[in-house]
């Protein structure tokens, strides 16, 4: 019957706003959900800054001179931006569209701003999850085993962690938290929200 | 930080009803669901059917006298009950209250009108999966296939089924539809979906 088959199938693609503070383990968790879930795409912000070694335009990001960037953002492509020290960094709003009309999932990997912005734009479309640490002592102990932060450094992290913890409190932006105490354990967490969101009743058209 | 902890770990126990149309393959997942999340608690229904051989009081149903079954009920202390040919269900509500108390999650096998009383009597504790065929006519097959049925059977299956699907569309009931396509796939999404409803943001205390 095929009109069943349509009303289980069918559905708009969802966007995944991932965020968490310095040290929480973002970006392992977010690799991962890349690598076992093979359908959804990873959104590729803008940047002004240079690429790295190893970097890929359109890849990792889209690399684009400061002019370029601007004359985009006054065009109204960005759903959010941000500047960082001397560089810029945006997320371009059309591939969002694009996924969602086609039903495709994407993974949004944006600090709280961007997610504030990206739940405003997207209140239907978008679901925020917020990874955090078991405890700020937990934290702690991470930033100091990264060994790549010194101790004033470690110490602002924490302060800028605390801070952003109650960005979990504020209504409307994560509507889920991944503790991370165990990295398997997290990872399955982040892949079921994926799974789960995807079979909301409220999703199918 | 123990406060962070707290707000990490302690939550409220979900309620998760689970329904399908009969031949929709429930039955299997409940109990796979089960099998793989030794934490979940299965909700034990009070019946006035005589025990099957190896049916155990109190693990497959509570069995009692007709008369008993009638004082809880005026006693309030059911939260849903259906009288099925003969014999009368119900749902009890203390183990329900005492799982979300104590941030247990229970898994109900319900049939729609269960499910709604639930829903409302729980309305931000309860959590509604319909389990549907991936189509009517792949109902219809597996019907035919468990051989148990007769055609008059079947048929009128089948139209129940019809009728029963149109539960996905009244609001407040079904939060999440998993389609039962493929055993494994379909087991990953209700383990799914009890995963993440236990990430939910707005469940943490």
């Amino acid at each position: 019957m095929s009109e069943l088959r349509e009303a289980s199938d069918a559905r708009r693609g969802v966007l995944f706003v991932v965020s968490a503070p310095s040290g929480a383990g973002k970006t392992t968790l977010v690799r991962s959900a890349l690598e076992r879930l093979p359908d959804l795409e990873l959104s590729v912000s803008f940047t002004t800054r240079r690429p790295r070694v190893g970097e890929v335009d359109g890849r990792d990001y889209f690399f684009v001179e400061e002019g370029e960037f601007v004359r985009r953002l006054a065009a109204g492509e960005f759903v959010e931006w941000a500047s960082v020290f001397d560089h810029s960094y945006a997320t371009p709003r059309a591939p969002l569209d694009a996924a969602i009309a086609a039903g495709h999932d994407v993974l949004l990997d944006v600090d709280i701003q961007g997610a504030r912005s990206i739940k405003a734009a997207y209140p239907r479309d978008a679901v925020g999850v917020f990874v955090v640490p078991p405890s700020l002592d937990e934290l702690e102990v991470r930033l100091r085993a990264r060994g790549t932060d010194g101790e004033e450094q470690v110490r602002r992290r924490l302060e800028r962690a605390r801070l952003e913890l109650q960005a979990l409190a504020e209504p409307g932006i994560y509507d889920y938290r991944v503790v991370n105490r165990e990295r398997a354990r997290a990872g399955e967490d982040l892949r079921s929200i994926i799974l789960a969101e995807r079979c909301r009743n409220d999703r199918a058209r």
